[in-house]
């Protein structure tokens, strides 16, 4: 097959004009942006669209260049024409969640009731008011099943929201290195995160947009202690070390005198020249009230016993002690007990959560796999529906 | 034995007066001053002292009541009058460390050569330095050797400069929870603590004091970081879960809706009234520059081959992550390749870190059995120089 030019439409919809989309917490927002990413092209049975649910500080340029940093997109190494998700085949679309800061709407946006900033009027949305976006932009594009949802990290639990909820809009389901709730230590980090950004004066109460200031420094101080969460010990030491940097001797001083101090603090400072530090509250927050059993009286397989029909794939790497290798593997048991069919890996990787974003063979043979199975079901079901 | 009250002695001595301290980073200090708690009676023949080294954040008050928070000493449970280091055998001399914040020489004291306040003018110190101060004060007091030097966490790391720096002047040595290095996660989390600190604009390039400022909420950030990698995650699910914290639902706000992000508020706000900012800033850097084998070209058991006469008992927890048990158990490993007598036990705890700190019957069986084997060893030295 020749290699192929994407086709990428970059897109807004506007949903949510005549009905409101009612939050979790029984705020209305109406009308909602959502801007998206697509890349080949929805055939004429809209069989083939597959979803992308990025992470918390991810984006819709899941495989276009993105617009403030330049930089390709943050998983273009897998979807593409001929890639492993092939967009010569399938209709890729990967929208920005709600509250995020690249088109959607979120809190850097205007209160089309007020006229002004949301800032942080804007209402505390949760990982489930997302996907209902993600819902009516599958709507409003005729979709009425997606051939397959994939998610890693935040991008996992949206994606189990959609097999909780949605469960016969969905052919089939990738989780990658995931939770299904967030652990006291999860939000630990978060809160950390958030009293960071809030401690900084130049947040002004969130209001920041209006005194033209931006809480620079204590975004920073979140986005660094947010990174190493989503690297391992291990991974650290092999990259970094204790090697100095840029020099023979420690200066005995506050500089940055070791690679791994330069290197976070390039992780801070690139990272606020990209996101918006309200967005940053209101996502990680909506992640802490994540606990996708809490509807089902804290029964796990309960949640999924609609899901029977929608195979799974749940993939988790050693290192990940953010959302380690043992809640990855409740979820695929408590798939398991509930009869959805599921396939589990457990990769070896001393990368860490950041695993799955990373060039890691065995992931791709998994995640290859799997779709060829989903294809060969697919092709199934339409010869015995015709 | 009729349990008698502590003799408790808190002091201030003025060491290097006629020749200066002379720092790792070549800066000289002169005087130095060491506040010191002492428990118990020295004996004639100054054979019975035990020296406590303290944590980062911990300070000579080891059992005997905290002049700002009214608190009880951090191991009060381990040291008195018929406990498990026992003060009516044992002098048991806790000092402050350079660079800390309660009463010895440190960033919030005067510089006596200029009659100001260091504060970010002083110098910055390693553990090493730290541990010249301490030798220093066991001269003063006139002990040649100390029974046996105790440390966990940032204490051990102490005791390991004594043990390959001062062999002859130990005749054993307790190591808990510690590190004979900084791992490049180690620098990471403490480079987060930092930036949160200078982050905070009352941190007035480390002139608060001058301005009658307190970078507060900095520190607070710095403190709620450090205090999650004190913990484990197991641990922190145990206790808090994702409990709410005196509600029935969530807010769908930024307030602290979670018992864990109430808990982890009130251990910064706690700390920052008790603990110097600039304290936090100069040690944590000390701990970051630990790399006890770096003088014996990164061979860790070259640097005990002098200490084959200090029996020493490593003592770590199975769920600690900040410094874990293969670190632990490297130190063990190199010491027994030194030709050390080494014991080594890693404890089952979910704990993490803090284990140390805390009643844990199987620490205090291998602490007794040790102390135990060293009284009969003193005894059967002093039978045999008799």
């Amino acid at each position: 097959m020749v290699k192929q030019a994407h086709k990428i439409a970059s897109q807004v919809a506007t949903l949510f004009e005549t009905s409101p989309l009612i939050l979790d917490s029984g705020v209305t927002l109406s009308p909602v942006q959502v801007a998206y990413e697509t890349y080949g092209t929805l055939n004429s049975d809209k069989s083939n669209a597959i979803m992308i649910c990025h992470a918390l500080t991810g984006d819709q340029y899941v495989a276009s260049t993105h617009p403030l940093t330049g930089k390709s997109g943050w998983w273009e190494r897998i979807i593409g024409p001929n890639k492993l998700i092939d967009t010569n085949k399938y209709f890729v679309i990967c929208s920005n969640v709600l509250g995020s800061c690249l088109g959607t709407t979120g809190p850097k946006e205007i209160n089309p009731e007020t006229g002004q900033i949301y800032g942080i009027d804007f209402p505390v949305i949760t990982i489930n008011d997302m996907v209902k976006v993600q819902v009516g932009l599958t709507d409003t594009l005729g979709i009425q099943k997606l051939f397959m949802v994939i998610g890693g990290s935040m991008g996992g639990m949206q994606a189990l929201e959609w097999l909780v909820d949605y469960p016969d809009r969905v052919g089939s389901m990738m989780l990658l290195a995931t939770a299904a709730q967030h652990s006291a230590q999860n939000i630990a980090f978060h809160e950390i995160g958030r009293q960071a950004v809030m401690a900084d004066p130049e947040w002004r109460d969130g209001k920041y947009q209006e005194h033209d200031t931006f809480p620079r420094k204590g975004l920073s101080v979140a986005r660094m202690t947010a990174h190493v969460t989503y690297l391992s010990e291990d991974g650290l030491m092999d990259k970094f070390g204790r090697n100095l940097q840029d020099r023979d001797a420690p200066t005995y001083g506050f500089e940055a005198d070791f690679q791994i101090e330069s290197y976070l603090r390039h992780q801070g400072s690139s990272f606020v020249d990209r996101f918006d530090a309200n967005s940053y509250l209101y996502i990680t927050r909506a992640m802490d009230y994540f606990d996708i059993a809490a509807r089902y009286e804290g029964k796990l397989a309960d949640a999924f016993k609609k899901a029977s029909d929608v195979p799974c794939l749940v993939i988790t790497f050693t290192s990940d002690w953010l959302y380690p290798p043992e809640e990855n593997k409740r979820i695929a048991h408590a798939l398991n007990a509930a009869g959805v069919p599921v396939s589990y890996a457990s990769i070896t990787s001393d990368r860490g959560h950041d695993s799955f974003l990373l060039d890691i063979p065995e992931m791709d043979k998994m995640m290859t796999g799997f779709i060829q199975s989903a294809e060969a079901r697919l092709m199934k079901d339409q010869r015995d529906d015709g």
